[in-house]
């Protein structure tokens, strides 16, 4: 059911930026629907043609207006549709016939209402695509290019003047969002050159829109809104696109909460909360997830300088101790090193500034701050002999004061000259007018210091997602032209595994008896005790039926608990294929964890990685990645759990073969890709990783088909 | 090494609304630090006598300058030293002998620097205390009251005017963040009636004067900076007073990051970082902890209207069904009840506003933000039907539009006056002055929506605490009048727990057998299998000697196995009593926690509960609370972890008797607080909890006791 992945995304700039544009439903009232568009190009000087459609008016706010489509001379590139619902699907017939390339539709009524609206939009939609017009909307608030003079939208945000251009562009899928978004940006003097509402996404979605800005060179930085991923291939294009060309994706995406909702089952899918898969994608591919819209704008705002820094080592210049301790707290719970200065510069600092603290924070005091050599000197010695990635310095709120903004703003603007490359965040509370003048100077200025720790946290997680090599493996493209190899209909445990072994994911050793007398045979062979299990097809949930026996002592009693097996499941699922039981000797020692993958409906094949035992089932303690992932990917995804430590040898016990496991769970992730259209699911718990040196293995193994594949089979 | 505790409170009073202030060390500049409290006492309309102190000047600012203290008529209430540091011990003592109430000490150069600036305070505190005479600092900002015109300070910040009078009260230990904290005030015009810095604290400290200030009537809203609490018993009593008296505290305690430098180790004690013990106490009390300086003014000034919702449940009223979404997601994190609508009132809802949401968030529409009347009716429904403990509305910038402003601020200025015991916070983008007007009308604003949604969760916790009806029992004045039960010297495992047991805490059954003749004789008593564990007050941590065995199958096997066992740990601990050999039966079901107590320097006596394994030693998985606690608080202490469903009852496991895991914790905090002068350490490890109705069972019990008490037993 997901939208077939559109492949001209160069169509959506000549949506934003066309070389004229009709508005149909077009109103002399500047604060209708239909006036708004109007009175903003006119304001906003868009040097393209405009035509105004409106059968009852000669003219529109000064403009020849044109009582239909037809009756416009020349092309018409993009057409903006203000009328109400019933009128729509003519309209947008008229656009197609006249060879109109792009339409956006402001009007509401359509899937977001009812079943008939949702039949409307879907005819909107087959008209546009018949011809190959795209369509923005229904239901939104359009788009703008502020460079062009381009505001195709009745956003009420421009009431007083449009927003000038600027490195940053919105995508939206909510139109109050994205209006809200440029009110604040308005308010915060950020200027934004692009702005795309999706509305309900009847063609054209958020993840193209993502990705023309993703290559748009004139685009600095990516700020999205979005409640739901329709074209999850799309939008990891989008994304790693936009990693590629360092162009920082800054998004808030909405429905955390939502993410309980499918937790109360306990097989892998059930694991994973929509809002969790999310999460991982994001993280995996660099975006900064945001917490907040003010958060958004901040990190957004900061990155339009286009420094990242290169490590996340940290120095906190602050002319108050206690705030500069608030700064190394968040640092730390933001994974940024507080790394002291070397001797020599903390030796140095106490030359000029006696009472300073000179190891990290570097309390300069308040009273230093009134001392601007002083800062300029601190600064100069943390700068040059720091070896920080960023530099953030609180001034408390020394620049408002009248007889110090000017000098502090010269002390700052010769430290910008003499390191241009580095990032130096500053905090102090000031007037605006104050705050946009060290803006403008370059450096990003938070009245909070969390505030400005933060960004830094993030834009050297953005430095670092660049820094990625990605190598070609581990592409979805690449992934999907691996060769799949076939396997037999119906797969049990046994065959299961000796697939997956096949693929690279290691089992424990194990035989297959036939009947109860093998069993014992086998037993006499490895050596007890031993684990029996009941091998079937038709019975991917052994202990529901009692099928599993474990720390059988002699051949003995593993002939008789056989017997007692077989004839057990024979009554209880005399349906059930009954391939034989599995022998296998007992596992001691390692750490039991839970690897699987399964298929979330946007993304395509998730993986998923936990302990065994309570930590995945009662603790949530589990970590997603989109496959495929490589070892170091999965490397990363086995550290992020609270509870790693296990891995490392905590009481007494020894370290655990980590690497055997990240090989694994990379080639469990390679599987799932390559087998995409088959598998549905598959789960290995426990897979048992032994002290290091000794491997990892699944000591069960479950492979769930899809639906379709198992009724064609 | 604690400080003794003040028990003249009163004497803040004195310090903060003097008759008469003396500035040593007056300057005729009013830039300097001498000058500068002069120049504001001046400007802010002090209207008690200033006598600045200075024997080179004749006046200074225009007022009668005296050569020394002495020179001064009329009696000197409060004198502010701003001196050089090596003058500060003659001008203390001139005060001192001038009978001057309280001296407000700016001066630098003391126990912040060195052992010799030490020295010099520890000096000039003995000279205040000699004679009762208060002492603020040395090494601080000062001090003010700005309905008196007091401004016993030399912070840069009031250059351009002093604050306003208002509810709220500052008391910080930075100068730096005290005075940002009252700049940032300012700049959100929210007033401030005290202000007190404490610097170095050689007299007076922080929880003195929230102690103080949770008094003053006059005071409705405490925000405090800490580093860290000198006192922590009167600190307790601040928050407890403050709570009583209805009085949210606010508070910024900086040094999470350190939280982690005492978990190596894995006793109890341990266990606790400082910083978790600071955040259990605060939680405990009804302390807001911000996370930030931004969040720290929000939720005071929204406090300063005094209103506490009376449930967690929220209603979300948007014009924005994407911020809708985004709000419900904070909310639910912050344990906010994001309800629906009573069908009625949704359908009532959809009366006025076809295509709303109804449900909660309740999406009015950015189109129906436009239409003033829609808004006021949809809220009104809210209001009276949906039985909110609070309601957020987004106006998204309606009311920056100019045409909407006045109407918006008439139809909420109605509302407020309709409803004007619910707490209504609204969430819009608009410049300050807009924003002022509707905070005017009763309405805490703000920007962002999560900042909102953040601030009702912490109105509401103020609430619930605020109901709390606490018992006697549970206030440290009465614990420790509780009569201690004396007990031998040494306590050997069994003798700890017959004396936990005599208290309220239940043990598991044990027999002491005391040579290997004797366990046998217990063993066939008890059945097979039993568990045996070596008893010696000498050696608490018996599995460093192999002192335990578990699972000991017959009689003989016990008899043999306890004699190794003596013959083992006589020859590896030659100097260890032995007093025989613990014989209990194997405790089969149940889930193990471990449950503690420590001594915390500063609050004393701390419960600890965690599960068992690796829960607290590898997840760090653990709750605090300061002892004494009652039932109901070491509940909410058991659902705090992470991992508390494991006692709920999962995978098919009974859920367990909490209830008597509670009475445990309840009666372990309280022989801890009656034993306070004894006891260092109890670890009750494991503490088994069987399944509900079955009780709950120290396995094991350590109690270590104080240095002292063994040096002097």
């Amino acid at each position: 059911m997901s939208t077939p992945q559109t492949t001209n995304v160069d169509s959506i700039g000549a949506l934003l930026s066309p070389r004229s544009i009709a508005v149909i439903g077009a109103s002399s009232n500047g604060a209708r629907i239909g006036g708004r568009p109007l009175r903003y190009l006119i304001d906003a000087g868009y040097t393209g043609a405009i035509y105004p459609v409106n059968p009852s008016h000669p003219s529109v706010q000064g403009l020849k207006c044109y009582p239909d489509l037809a009756s416009i001379a020349a092309p018409v590139d993009v057409a903006v549709i203000a009328l109400p619902s019933e009128h729509v699907v003519e309209a947008v017939q008229a656009c197609a016939d006249q060879g109109v390339k792009g339409v956006i539709l402001f009007s509401a009524g359509f899937a977001e209402v009812d079943a008939a609206g949702a039949a409307l939009q879907q005819e909107v939609c087959r008209i546009a695509r018949s011809v190959g017009m795209r369509l923005l909307g229904p239901n939104c608030l359009g788009a703008f290019d502020s460079a062009a003079g381009f505001f195709a939208t009745f956003a009420q945000v421009f009431d007083g003047g449009v927003v000038r251009p600027g490195p940053i562009a919105i995508a939206s899928q909510s139109g109050a969002c994205g209006a809200y978004l440029v009110h604040l940006c308005m308010q915060r003097d950020i200027g934004v050159r692009y702005w795309i509402t999706t509305g309900n996404e009847a063609d054209v979605d958020l993840s193209e829109c993502m990705l023309w800005l993703a290559r748009a060179p004139e685009v600095k930085v990516i700020v999205a809104y979005a409640e739901s991923v329709r074209n999850g291939a799309t939008f990891i294009e989008a994304l790693e696109t936009a990693r590629r060309n360092r162009k920082p994706v800054v998004m808030l995406k909405v429905g955390r909460s939502s993410s309980g909702a499918r937790a109360a089952a306990s097989h892998t899918g059930a694991l994973a909360g929509e809002d969790a898969v999310y999460d991982a994608v994001l993280r995996q591919y660099g975006v900064f997830r945001a917490d907040s819209i003010e958060q958004l704008l901040d990190i957004a705002n900061a990155c339009a300088d286009g420094i990242f820094p290169d490590s996340r080592s940290i120095g906190l210049v602050t002319g108050s101790g206690g705030l500069g301790a608030q700064m190394a707290d968040v640092a730390d719970a933001r994974g940024l090193d507080v790394a002291p200065l070397p001797q020599a510069a903390q030796d140095r600092i106490k030359a000029i500034l006696p009472f300073a603290a000179a190891g990290n924070p570097i309390d300069i005091t308040a009273q230093a701050v009134n001392d601007i050599s002083l800062i300029s000197r601190a600064m100069e010695i943390v700068l040059t002999e720091g070896d920080y990635g960023a530099v953030v310095c609180f001034l408390v709120s020394a620049p408002a004061s009248a007889a110090q903004t000017e000098p502090l703003l010269r002390a700052f603007t010769a430290l910008r000259q003499r390191f241009p490359e580095r990032l130096i965040v500053l905090s102090f509370a000031a007037p605006p007018a104050i705050v946009r003048s060290f803006e403008a100077a370059g450096f990003p200025v938070f009245e909070d210091v969390n505030r400005a720790v933060i960004t830094i946290a993030a834009l050297a997680s953005f430095g670092e997602s660049f820094r990625v090599v990605r190598s070609d493996e581990c592409t979805p493209a690449a992934a999907v032209d691996a060769a799949p190899t076939p396997w037999a209909e119906a797969l049990d445990e046994h065959s299961a595994k000796q697939l997956l072994a096949q693929n690279g994911i290691p089992s424990w050793p194990e035989h297959v008896a036939t009947d109860a007398a093998g069993v014992g045979r086998v037993a006499v062979d490895l050596g007890c005790p031993v684990a029996l299990k009941i091998l079937s097809p038709d019975i991917p949930h052994k202990s529901e039926v009692g099928g599993v026996l474990l720390n059988v002592a002699s051949p003995d009693a593993a002939t008789e608990a056989a017997q007692a097996l077989l004839e057990r499941v024979a009554l209880l699922r005399p349906d059930a294929r009954l391939t034989g039981v599995l022998v296998s000797p007992m596992c001691r020692g390692g750490v039991e964890t839970i690897c699987g993958v399964f298929r979330d409906p946007v993304f395509g094949p998730v993986v998923m990685f936990g302990l065994g035992g309570i930590h995945v089932e009662v603790l949530r303690d589990v970590a997603f990645r989109l496959a495929p992932i490589n070892e170091r990917e999965a490397l990363s995804m086995v550290r992020e759990i609270r509870g790693h430590a296990l891995l490392e040898g905590v009481r007494g016990a020894p370290p655990s073969d980590v690497d055997a496991l990240a090989k694994a769970l990379s080639r469990l992730s390679w599987f799932a890709v390559t087998h995409r259209d088959r598998v549905e699911e598959i789960d290995l718990n426990p897979f048992v990783v032994m002290p290091r040196g000794e491997g990892a293995f699944a000591l069960d193994a479950l492979i769930i088909e899809k639906e379709s594949n198992s009724l064609t089979g």
